[in-house]
């Protein structure tokens, strides 16, 4: 088995060139963060990582979460783990000192969470789903409620979990059958719900959950969903553990992958209803839901990308040291088969890349939260709701590819459990499914973020990755002009595929939704191509200066020049089947299939 | 959970088109073949595949073959459904009359064992090993061997294995240590093999082990392999079974899928040596093992298309099932989505290139045996060897997007295993590996296959390829022309990857070997679609005739648009990195991985 090491370095100048480290730091609040703390903070948490997380990633997928009688208990490991993660303050991090977060820059809590998601994915559940709780009640909580869970949650002796999903409500959450009847200061919630992340365990002293349900007199369809706190232990005036709540975890799921997080069923109200508090307003329970929702798309993209890394490191780590065959480039191990490493590249290339566009969408989060300028802060935000669904398609997407691939570079025994490698792909394979399927998330994007606004958004971006890659095809630099020629192509392809979507997207969602998928796909090529292409920039410019670790900018350019003659060229692909796909797809009836 | 139908339409129709079936039939040796009698073989086999096979898949995964002291036990209906197999005379349909076999056309097993890889992939390969022995013992050993092993193991009272991985010796077969010592008429074998597919099991009164090994006074490497037959239990004169060899499992490995298949770990000689008899010359191990090889590489290629066309059905039942949101096609169900019918789309236009791709090779594989004229048999046997390392890793490539896109049409409940999705991606994930991994196979094609003669196979095939993209676009039929332009463009796209190849292999044959994936893909994609464009001209005929299921026809012309619009599409790309690609892929030192 290989062990982690947290790619710091690449972490590091990612942050810097496309997430604008120092000036991220510069912005208000962010006063007491700079470059050097963040380094400090990225190499401990590198270490917590390796040194924790990693090791109890496979006792996790072995021996996984055990149901017995409503009771959950996590594989050995995990509570140790899980007391020493909040003991050393990683679990409240990325919040907001209001409850005893650290406030800091969500670029540097990013890079956190990567490695959290990349050593441990399904340990880092259950801080993603109490995170996304503590956001969505301190939004839209009442102050009672916050003062109340917020602390505790962010400290992490109690966790949240999202209640949405329902045996017939998965992706179409306008059939929530749950229901909630006001009984004084409360309310008493009764329901099935299914798919609960860590909805039941051992790791801390209560759950709080979050239950999308319908008030008696609420509408049919989303509009009818409000939003309850359901606590699994009650919380008494003095902030003491009261009485058990009537909620119950009936079964956990038998899953591909991800065994370590316990996938729960809860059953609400069995015997008269959880007392549950109202979150928001009546009926906005949807809005709520999406504030966490959010929040999650874009830490299930960084799952894409942890994995992936942790995939091509123990790939990398098995290449560096099999040897077997005679190797046509003079290494001793099997990485000098050429085809072994043209799919290291390619998980390299891809990675970097994604790396480049998650950070990136993050320092774009920082400057809308917090950047002095409303236009600047408007701007920003409406990049961050064009990104998220790329960053969660694109990196999960990507992803499948990247642990396939980590199995394959194994060879048979990358066939064998023993070997760790299947566990990534396993583990991968729901990245692209929760949280909003691929397809969601393509709808999402060509919908919500592009064509309601008339391309606005990704109009400006585009002149942006036009203008920088204009500025690099007329480089001396004979590498950063093949990338800007490779990538000027690329930002013109995208241009063909908004101008379609956005000339039939009004007439013909239906073709346009035919082809979302592959649209997404483009666009996280280019964009990622982009950002790529502007960390080799950077990597150049030092290498010219003479400064920096040649060995590792050096890299850098290879890697980016790789990442444009192996991913920037599917682009033209992509476009045409956005643009001339859907008749086809759409041409069946149901009975043809 | 959905149940198998054999797409004996399609089946049938991909025989008639591009395997000549009538042409097939009339061949010498195979004049009891008839496309009536052909159609009722592959009834039956669909009965068999639906009614035995299938209900037990879920069993061989969830309990697998499991070990004790030695002893392994197939999972629960396994030894029932192997009985009724070999009492049915399917275990040996495929081997030659000459040992109880059926004699019928390659074409015709081709598409029934497409059946049993669909509905149980690790049942299926207990008969591919044993078939695969018969093979290598038919061709190379002696009199006595045939007579003594091949009727009982084409009955499949016994069954055949092949020895050939120890864990130095993967891929490279040259670092093999096992011994053979001679003693009298046989030899003494020693040493440790791996990754024995139905190594050890209860389904047989015997088990036949081809076993490479090497003679005290043989050379190192390749050339002083040779190949031992060693029975499990020893074979008497009057032919019942007599002592247990000197053979043992000494454990089963615990792998990603087909658990219903026992991976064995085999220990020969512990106890002195297990006495075997040579197959074949001395030193020629080899050059035997390519016989079962060549075999059971279009047999996992077959694998690839029966997991394919199994994870699609399990797919489309569910979408034509499940309902969740409002379509934006009419459709009740989640098939209306206009992303779900693309992955459906998708798949199904691939699997049939797929077929078409594997039947032309078998009905070249029966023209190559059977033929009168030598001149057009060695012109086949060349079309057979090209096309090998196509079948097996084009096909295998393909099945991993497709059962992985079979879980995310389920959406969250293709991650719960009791649905059933996701065994067929993990039943898959073994095919781009065993039996040669893709880059091995690649690396075959550019190699051995197209270099080494200068390139007459391809270009020939090429020839027929783009006259017949020709005619197409000239077609009056829009839908033939489309696909006509397509195909042209993708054939031209093929031309220059293998001019690229044939002018660089001699000097750089490591820049070769980095696009060889990408170039296999390439030939994968565009044989393919000339193939699928083939039928499509036939079905097109037929409907302008007036002949035939009008609603067959016409999917299938929209499924080979389809093909054209989302698959051909990507054929410049793959160009694009074979020809471009190789630079950076070797750009970093070891260390800068």
């Amino acid at each position: 088995m290989s062990t982690y090491s947290a790619p710091l370095r690449d972490m590091l100048f990612t942050m810097k060139v496309v997430g604008d480290l120092e000036a991220t730091c510069a912005l208000p609040g962010f006063e007491e963060c700079s470059p050097d703390l963040v380094e400090s903070i990225l190499e401990e948490a590198g270490k917590f990582a390796a040194g924790v997380l990693d090791p109890i990633n496979r006792a996790g997928d072995v021996q996984g979460a055990r149901w017995k009688d409503g009771v959950v208990n996590a594989a050995d490991g995990f509570k140790e783990a899980y007391a020493s993660f909040c003991e050393t303050g990683w679990n409240g991090m990325p919040a907001s000192t209001e409850f005893g977060g650290q406030g800091l820059p969500t670029l540097v809590s990013t890079a956190v969470l990567e490695m959290w998601k990349a050593t441990n994915h399904a340990f880092s559940l259950c801080q993603m789903l109490t995170l996304g709780a503590v956001e969505a009640i301190s939004h839209h909580g009442s102050q009672e409620l916050k003062a109340r869970f917020l602390p505790n949650m962010v400290a992490g002796r109690w966790t949240g979990t999202m209640n949405i999903t329902e045996p017939q409500a998965g992706s179409d959450l306008s059939v929530i059958r749950s229901r909630a009847v006001p009984e004084g200061d409360h309310y008493r919630v009764s329901g099935n719900k299914i798919f609960i992340t860590w909805g039941e365990h051992d790791l801390a002293e209560n759950i709080v959950h979050l239950v999308l349900a319908r008030l008696p007199d609420a509408p049919a369809g989303v509009k009818g969903l409000s939003l309850f706190l359901c606590p699994k232990f009650l919380v008494n005036e003095d902030g003491s553990l009261g009485e058990r709540n009537d909620l119950l975890c009936t079964s956990l799921e038998h899953k591909l992958g991800i065994h370590g997080s316990p996938t729960a069923a809860m059953s609400f109200g069995e015997k008269g209803g959880a007392i549950g508090y109202l979150v928001g307003e009546p009926g906005h329970g949807l809005a709520c839901m999406f504030t966490m929702m959010n929040h999650a798309r874009l830490n299930v993209g960084l799952e894409g990308l942890g994995v992936s890394e942790r995939a091509y490191q123990h790939a990398r780590a098995y290449a560096l040291e099999r040897v077997q065959g005679r190797t046509a480039t003079g290494s001793k191990t099997i990485i000098g088969h050429p085809d072994v490493r043209r799919m290291l590249m390619d998980s390299k290339a891809k990675i970097e890349a994604m790396r480049a566009l998650a950070y990136y969408a993050a320092s774009q989060m920082d400057r809308a939260h917090a950047h002095p300028d409303a236009e600047l802060r408007a701007q920003s935000q409406a990049l961050v709701d064009l990104l998220t669904p790329v960053v969660k398609g694109w990196c999960t997407d990507n992803a499948l590819g990247i642990a396939s691939d980590g199995v394959q570079v194994h060879g048979g025994m990358g066939f064998v459990e023993e070997t760790g490698a299947a566990q990534y792909l396993r583990d991968a394979r729901i990245t692209t499914i929760y949280e909003g399927t691929t397809g969601i998330q393509a709808n999402d994007l060509i919908g919500r973020k592009i064509a309601r606004e008339g391309g606005k958004t990704i109009r400006a971006l585009i002149a942006r990755m036009d203008a920088d890659s204009r500025r690099l095809l007329d480089s001396r630099d004979a590498s950063l002009s093949q990338i800007g020629l490779a990538l000027h192509g690329a930002v013109g392809v995208l241009v063909d595929g908004v101008d379609w979507l956005l000339a039939n997207y009004g007439e013909h969602p239906e073709r346009c939704a035919a082809g979302a998928v592959p649209f997404l796909r483009l666009a996280g090529t280019v964009i990622g191509g982009w950002l790529s292409a502007r960390t080799a920039e950077a990597a150049a410019a030092q290498l010219a200066a003479g400064e920096g670790d040649a060995a590792f900018l050096g890299a850098k350019v290879q890697t980016v020049r790789h990442y444009a003659a192996h991913v920037l060229v599917q682009a033209g692909a992509l476009r045409d089947t956005v643009v001339g796909g859907a008749d086809t797809t759409l041409s069946l009836a149901d009975d043809q299939f």
